[in-house]
């Protein structure tokens, strides 16, 4: 079971969104940069993230994305199924119906026991993720981690940010 | 996410071969045949079953797989294991460190919350996987599903299976 290099861009990306001002917006661009990673591939990430309503989207040369709502609003699951897709990992190809002498069809209309309890599994799996929201997540400012982290990632949002209303 | 097809091959091979007789062995072939699927592919994760303490692999023209274990004391987790490998799914790359300014090396001793995070519903996933054995998935022989099943699989074990011992 694998979850794919996405899903760890999109969480630190959302994290770090979650800085920037109200009207404030980030380029793709900047948020590669900020996590040295390519820029092609985590804008594929944070298209899905848009895509599933956690980013909004502003298009222009003044354009990038932000938080489609509180961060305390955004699980680690939302996240997770907008990268990965909301399919279940353990995927039922009803082997049991397969090879020679099958069992009478009708048997088959309950779900294999096998599925029942592997999607079980995910659903506990889940049930953690949708605890834990990016306002959870976001690293208290009054510690020293906290400090050093605000402080660096201050510095970049105001660098790179954009703001969409005019500033005052 | 998504765990790969061989998951659902072998779990439904390890509860085939729990209907095995003491001194029976069933060869990979016939598993594939029972399940219509393919020789080499599902050969691969019998030995991986094997490799990991959970069938005994019987060498030789007589020769096939059993359980290395009774039936109540395999967990469908120590199967998913044995096939996806024990790596977490959400592999940290540490995407924290990397990019412009980064902060001080010895505030990254201490592991990154959203890898915690992640892992704790990873290993919600695996206590719920940990508590399913293979006795608990097999359907009980006195409904009319068990009934079945038991004959379909009876009637193959009977043709298929070989004996290790010499018969009474």
């Amino acid at each position: 079971m694998k979850l794919g290099e996405g899903v760890e861009q999109a969480i630190h990306s959302v994290l770090l969104l979650a800085g920037l001002p109200v009207d404030g917006v980030l380029p793709a661009s900047a948020l590669a940069e900020y996590f040295g990673v390519s820029s092609s591939y985590l804008l594929k990430h944070l298209q899905a993230l848009a895509g599933a309503g956690l980013l909004l989207s502003v298009p222009g040369p003044k354009g990038g994305y932000r938080l489609a709502r509180e961060p305390a609003h955004i699980s680690l699951l939302e996240i997770v199924l907008a990268i990965e897709g909301p399919e279940p990992a353990f995927r039922c190809s009803e082997i049991r119906q397969r090879g020679p002498s099958p069992i009478a069809q009708h048997f088959h209309k309950a779900p294999c026991g096998v599925t029942v309890a592997m999607l079980r599994a995910e659903k506990a799996y889940r049930a953690e993720l949708e605890k834990i929201s990016i306002a959870a997540l976001s690293v208290d400012p009054r510690s020293a981690l906290g400090a050093a982290l605000k402080s660096r990632s201050c510095e970049f949002l105001e660098t790179h940010q954009r703001r969409t209303l005019p500033r005052a």
